[in-house]
């Protein structure tokens, strides 16, 4: 019998490196992104190409409308600040978090799981180089797959119990590119800048674009990223 | 200074009671509902109506496409299940459940609490009148609470710590009614009916008809919904 997997798709380094991951342990990927009012649209082009070449067996682009909440710089009018060193980076939770992101795209997901009878829900989230969002931390994962396995059909009636799959969780960008390398994936896909241009060209100066850039020195891999 | 509440609102019987106690203990009341693709569209104008009229600071109406997901008698073209007696309604999950929905309805109640700064989201969840739904018993909620606390910003930095109250879950629908009662709610403008004719009128037969018909009874209060 098939294994089956919803996996969350930005498009970006991390939840491309973890679909390639849940494809290399043979799960049947269901693939699932979200148009919430990101200022980066060149990144759902990114998930769709992404999603079709390494063999998704559907990818659902999710509508949502996080800008009521406003409060971000992923998705408002504030500037996307640049150049700031590691130590700066450390401090705090970032301007460009969004409220409750990983909790909603995860309860689509789980929505998703239930209908499908998927047993695995794959988030590429990573403690390590973000480590100022609250919804990127094990506790935080460890909660919500509680909480799932308490909120739906197949947790009451079970055996089927979903299992939450960070594998990225405790691995430095170095690790990630490194592992995704090794699978095969080709990076010069995949977009993590903040604040890309309209033809998807990295600003190479984000939080994002910095930690990508040394990841890749690390690794000792050359860098495909198109920097404008 | 003033305490904030998210308040989650249906239209339905239950929501508009939960509405009534929040406002009773002088909360601020930012109410959110959501246009999920169900049949019943007049439950959407009664929660306006409602939330008007009982003194929302704001009513937030929140598009989300839960038909993605497809497998409920709520949002699909499955015939609404009539005439069924107690013993058949306490048989398992019904066909009614969407998968997921107070999973994702909290999410957006948890991004909205985060950015108000409220300390409280209400939710009108019931485990004795509708026990057949994962995810309106006790230990789930109590695992969102949690699982929430971990999630966000105030979380993290806080002493603000996030409550989810759930005034209803072990009251019976006689009781909800008369609580409400004393509240002042006019039921009147509610709608509980799983499938309403486009006046809003019910069709008296449905386990949500049937339930609330009967808790008017008990309680010895008139039952001003008007049945087809």
């Amino acid at each position: 019998m098939s294994k089956i997997a919803v996996v969350l798709l930005s498009g970006g380094l991390d939840s491309t490196t973890t679909l390639a991951i849940a494809r290399n342990e043979r799960y049947d990927c269901y693939v699932m992104s979200f148009r919430y009012g990101q200022r980066n649209k060149v990144e759902l082009q990114c998930a769709e190409n992404i999603a079709k070449l390494m063999g998704a067996k559907q990818h659902n682009i999710i509508d949502i409308d996080l800008r009521t909440f406003g409060a971000s710089a992923l998705t408002d009018d504030i500037d996307v600040p640049k150049g700031r060193s590691d130590v700066e980076m450390e401090d705090g939770i970032p301007i460009t978090y969004v409220p409750a992101r990983n909790t909603i795209f995860l309860s689509y997901a789980l929505a998703w799981a239930e209908v499908l009878a998927a047993d695995t829900i794959f988030i590429g989230v990573n403690a390590i180089d973000y480590s100022g969002y609250p919804d990127c931390r094990p506790e935080y994962i460890s909660a919500y797959q509680e909480m799932a396995n308490l909120a739906t059909q197949a947790g009451v009636e079970g055996p089927t119990k979903l299992t939450i799959r960070t594998p990225l969780i405790d691995k430095t960008k170095t690790e990630i590119i490194r592992i995704g390398t090794a699978l095969g994936v080709d990076y010069s896909l995949t977009l993590s800048c903040y604040d890309p241009d309209v033809d998807g060209q990295a600003c190479g100066e984000c939080d994002s674009c910095v930690l990508r850039k040394k990841g890749f020195e690390n690794a000792g891999i050359s860098d495909p990223t198109r920097y404008r």
